[in-house]
């Protein structure tokens, strides 16, 4: 039995940092997790729709933690021409993220409109940048859509968007179901797919009547968690980390008001690494820490470290320690996911 | 188009009236709610399972509004005899409810133990009283049970228990999936259904986030709603209502605390028969409104008024008005069903 691991370089592939003050804490808690790659989502007040946009992030989150390396994304929106792509890709920008919202909101037809973006989609292939996808349609009463099968129906638009493209990287983010799990398999070597720490402990009993563990996509039922914790046991490469570690100010977490409802997301950067130890091997699967939370992700995203460029980080196996109840104060105060519960693995600074 | 309704001794075929102080604030909603009729359930703490508990819950009820006529329920538990039936029936106590936590806490097998109970349920039958399932089996990961399949997956159950006591008079309570409305609808004369106000408006994305529409069974699936309104349309004569409605403190329905959820449980008896007219009128069965919430469930419950006896309640078409943001005050501050929100119908006291 392993009581210490070390993981080189591990490399987060779905990180918000937000911005303003939130940023300035939570920033460096992608290290202090115990990752020194962070890919960067781009669904900031307003979106980063433009290379110079991006530009001026990463420069931002540079000035918090310089440590750590931030790989940029442009969100999908109708402003963003073929010509953004190449200057995207030129200045080091890595990937396209698509929202369902986004989607709908720009398309009467809704997520079919995906069509409308198909000149920019021929532009990232061309150049081999990645698109990255929110694989969920919006929920609709008539047609019986709803946030537990709101990933199932997307997945129909991975594969025609992989047939139209089938040299466009893509990578399915947030898989939460069988089915995203078997749709992912049955793809190319150019489709990959992320799954969360927290998908991998939580099934629908767990988010009802509890607003802290309420994320989008919500997490489903207990053969769909099994069925992620699976693919990782089985060491598939194109299965890898991707946090979608989202923090939410501890008043808009709560529910303290009937009529409004919480935000959606739950944060986990602080205790990432230890977190994912600690769940892989709880199901079996802690052999395959390092392929799921460094080489698998970097060797899709061609971001591989030798063995001498590699920084290790080293988890000790340690006395089950209590996870922070929460970081930051006044309106910025935030809660990590499982505050208050135990971890058995601990970072080594 | 009418505008004004008068519906005969509108009857609650299941509610919760609690104990103490919450008691004194809540039992006035019903006949507040505007019904005249109220069928208790007997969780209380500790649970009503002999008769002299149930008619000492029933003399503090009245001792309260003494104008609602209240049928009183027991706990079914290893505790009741077919002997307690029999005293149970003289005394005029209408029906025994089954608990899935009950049945879990004393089985190795889980919900297969209800043969444990056929002795009572025998004795029931003999004298005529009616059997309440709350009919959901636990979760169970091991099983992929959990809150969205809990309902169907207990359905045979209730055939069980059908064919094997084909008089007893079985009510399926607070049906939520469509699969519950055609196990009911394949039934004998002898099984019913009721059917709560709020699972006929929310969806599994409202409860999402927001702990004040949390409730078990949980609403689940536009499907399974357009279900529950299809056969309250067609006035079908075994669905009825019972609101189900369950104050509990808003301490205890917010979440403040990430390591805690919140209770289960949504509160309807103050705005009961406006909202179920709204809500009606919503889908088109407004002329359904005094079978479901008086003549069908009274029929069911051989409680049938004269035209006479009856005690006309009159609803009025009205300009929206705004729903109390709450009841009561410091601990025991209830907030009711779609607080804040509108509602086209009132009561004339």
């Amino acid at each position: 039995m392993a009581t210490i691991i070390s993981i080189p370089s591990p490399a987060d592939f779905h990180v918000h940092l937000r911005q303003g003050k939130i940023a300035s804490i939570v920033t460096p808690h992608v290290r202090k997790g115990g990752f020194t790659l962070a890919y960067v989502m781009p669904n900031l007040k307003p979106p980063i729709t433009s290379t110079a946009q991006a530009l001026a992030y990463k420069a931002e989150l540079e000035a918090i933690d310089p440590t750590v390396e931030y790989l940029m994304t442009l969100y999908l929106s109708p402003d963003l021409t073929p010509e953004e792509i190449v200057k995207a890709k030129e200045a080091g920008i890595v990937g396209v993220k698509s929202y369902p919202r986004g989607v709908t909101t720009n398309s009467d037809g809704g997520i079919e409109s995906y069509e409308m973006y198909y000149p920019v989609f021929e532009a990232m292939q061309r150049v081999d940048m990645v698109l990255n996808l929110h694989g969920e349609v919006p929920s609709d009463a008539k047609t019986n859509t709803h946030i537990i099968n709101a990933e199932p129906q997307f997945l129909p638009h991975l594969h025609s968007l992989h047939e139209a493209f089938p040299k466009l990287r893509i990578v399915l983010e947030h898989a939460t179901t069988r089915a995203a799990v078997e749709a992912v398999k049955a793809c190319g070597p150019t489709v990959a797919c992320t799954i969360t720490a927290h998908h991998l402990s939580l099934t629908v009993d767990d988010w009802a009547g509890q607003s802290f563990n309420f994320c989008k996509p919500v997490a489903k039922f207990p053969d769909d968690r099994e069925a992620l914790r699976q693919v990782i046991r089985e060491g598939h490469p194109r299965f890898f980390l991707g946090s979608d570690s989202a923090p939410h100010p501890f008043h808009s977490k709560s529910t303290s008001t009937p009529s409004q409802g919480c935000a959606a997301g739950i944060y986990t950067s602080p205790i990432l690494l230890p977190l994912v130890a600690h769940l892989l091997e709880s199901f079996d699967a802690l052999d395959k820490l390092e392929g799921f939370t460094s080489t698998f992700g970097r060797r899709f995203y061609r971001r591989e470290v030798s063995t001498e460029g590699a920084e290790k980080i080293a988890l000790h196996k340690v006395d089950k320690y209590v996870i922070q109840e929460q970081y930051g104060d006044g309106e910025e105060t935030v809660s990590p996911f499982w505050a208050g519960k135990e971890l058995g693995w601990q970072i080594v600074y």
